[in-house]
């Protein structure tokens, strides 16, 4: 049977990244990038925070049943502790060894003059600026644990 | 200014993953998990292959446009070379020390047992069996690279 028929239902649902600290990425994700926060849920030792655009026009009902039948929600792990723990070494971005593997998340912007503008503004750290390296039409921001946001424009060609 | 004005146009565009066998990859991402290859860019050294769903019956031409102005997009990058390489020591899945950070992607589907019957059939290797542990409700399946891939009922409340 093709593809098509047994996986038609399929979505890329969400990706999951570990955080130290939930005050600092849920400030970073919701007032810096915007999304919102459409499910949170305490697990016991951990806590999962769902966070995805397009869900400001849902009622609470609305966000918390679509949370696993969409697209692009970002799923933060919190181990409780962490935030706290002098001994914790922080999470590995990916990009370096030992430990490379998963890369970055992506967020596409109309505008990404004004996007990164806003960025230097909010104090945001820069990975890499419009301004550095051969790749002048895409950013990349470090979120509170550092791992690489790529800020690409909507209407890019690559 | 509130950040939904200034980030309106925000999208979770894509989740980068680097990988050592475009070949494996590939078939394991369109002919197992169901997406389409929406975009394939040689960049000298490596290359970048964008998929995702819901790309079946758009024209090559729009399936190209709007690669970064969608959400639910994958990105995986080929270094090539790794995947003839006895040396290369393969990526992190990001579950384990050292290079814990990353945790997994996500695919929702409709019908779970159907899908977990589908991919044993296919011979896919799983983390975690619907029947494995205590969370009886989602499986964990493994990409070529080992990579953790949760799959999840659309209709899951956690």
């Amino acid at each position: 049977m093709p593809a098509t028929t047994e996986t038609a239902s399929f979505k890329f649902n969400h990706t999951m990244l570990r955080i130290k600290d939930p005050k600092a990425s849920l400030h970073f994700y919701t007032e810096i990038l915007g999304m919102t926060l459409i499910r949170e849920s305490n697990m016991g030792d951990f806590t999962l925070y769902f966070l995805a655009y397009e869900g400001e026009n849902l009622s609470p009902e609305e966000k918390n049943a679509n949370v696993f039948a969409r697209q692009g929600v970002l799923e933060l792990t919190h181990n409780h502790g962490t935030e706290s723990d002098p001994n914790f070494q922080g999470y590995s971005s990916g990009n370096t060894e030992p430990g490379k593997g998963f890369g970055h998340i992506a967020i596409g912007v109309a505008n990404i003059e004004e996007a990164c503008a806003r960025f230097e503004k909010l104090g945001v750290s820069f990975k890499k600026r419009l301004t550095d390296g051969n790749m002048r039409h895409i950013a990349f921001i470090l979120d509170p644990d550092r791992y690489w946001i790529e800020i690409v424009p909507h209407t890019l060609k690559v």
